[in-house]
């Protein structure tokens, strides 16, 4: 059944940016677009917006697709809508922000994704449509939401080292910050506490294990 | 001459909130809607999104159609999308700030408007559609922006008094600032400079006027 309408109309979609730490490395989901256009190309995960729902709602469906997860982070981090950004029509895309610790993450190809992968944002490959403006915009602004330095726990399973949460804030922030200073920073801030737990990895020492405060 | 596609299209409109500061208060710009629906409420004024135009575009269209303005500090804020938020059609609204002097503004009520008009934050008539939602989060993001100091230049005019800075600062923080303090920390952050005039308000003594550095 067409749709009719006096003056032209875009399409709109949702696109999600899902952000997690693993390995010591913050970590962007990707998809590999199945069909065209860009086929074969790797994207971030979205999908249009139905009639009757709303954006966040759109975003939600799209986040639990992709990721299995049903709570998470998620802000809206604006609209792109260049009219040549999609070769198919006019499509103006909303785009999210989500923050995931990796543990809940069970990332699931969609019907329409060859494949789907965590990335390191050193090693991006080369991304379909305007998805690299609207990646550098989401660093940018996940830069700003760190100054709630709050943001950072998000990204991380329910306990984690003092090291794992420097470097968190290492890499959205791009700068080296000293150790001693970071934790302490962190704990007079009152934003965690010591489970009294310790992780052992490899030949390193014990470390301690903390959780939100 | 109809348009046709294959599944339903939402339309796309950008609302503009224009922000200015005149007598000692930060205001916004407002049309009073001249058709329905909504008519003779008061507006965010905007427009439908041309298939053509980007959405920086659009708003830079509507920022000048309702203010004669060519330049200013204009930002988005984000997509306004509940489904029910229009009564015509499914209407999703990309909003966008925009901060200027007031002498720099030439309102003009466009065609479909009765009356524009600038109304201090306290003194806010009731708004149509969902806009009053829209400016809390324009308010929110607006503090946010404030966090550069710099921000708040764009709202006054070429040179200033110290007090109508600090003025700005205070009705988009929502907070007393201690007068002596403000004018140290504005100065040593290199903000603003003393042009060497003064400027005599009624019965006051006169007050040194400043400019951005």
């Amino acid at each position: 059944m067409p749709y009719t309408y006096e003056y032209p109309h875009p399409a709109v979609t949702v696109d999600v940016l899902v952000f997690t730490f693993q390995a010591g490395e913050l970590k962007l989901l990707l998809i590999q677009r199945g069909r065209p256009p860009a086929e074969g190309m790797w994207a971030i995960p979205g999908g249009f917006v139905n009639i009757d729902e709303s954006l966040k709602r759109a975003a939600w469906r799209e986040l639990n697709e992709e990721t299995g997860v049903h709570a998470a982070y998620l802000r809206q981090l604006g609209a792109f809508g260049h009219p040549d950004r999609d070769p198919r029509e006019r499509i103006i895309t909303v785009a999210y922000l989500a923050l995931l610790p990796v543990d809940r993450l069970h990332i699931q190809a969609g019907s329409d994704a060859m494949d789907a992968r965590l990335f390191g944002l050193q090693k991006l490959p080369e991304l379909a449509f305007d998805h690299a403006k609207i990646l550098r915009r989401a660093h940018e602004r996940l830069r700003q939401n760190f100054a709630d330095a709050s943001t950072a726990l998000h990204l991380l399973p329910e306990t984690f080292t003092m090291s794992q949460l420097r470097r968190v804030h290492e890499q959205v922030l791009g700068e080296t910050l000293d150790k001693r200073n970071f934790s302490k920073k962190m704990q007079t801030a009152g934003l965690v506490a010591p489970t009294g737990e310790k992780q052992k990895v490899g030949a390193h020492r014990p470390a301690a294990l903390y959780r939100k405060a």
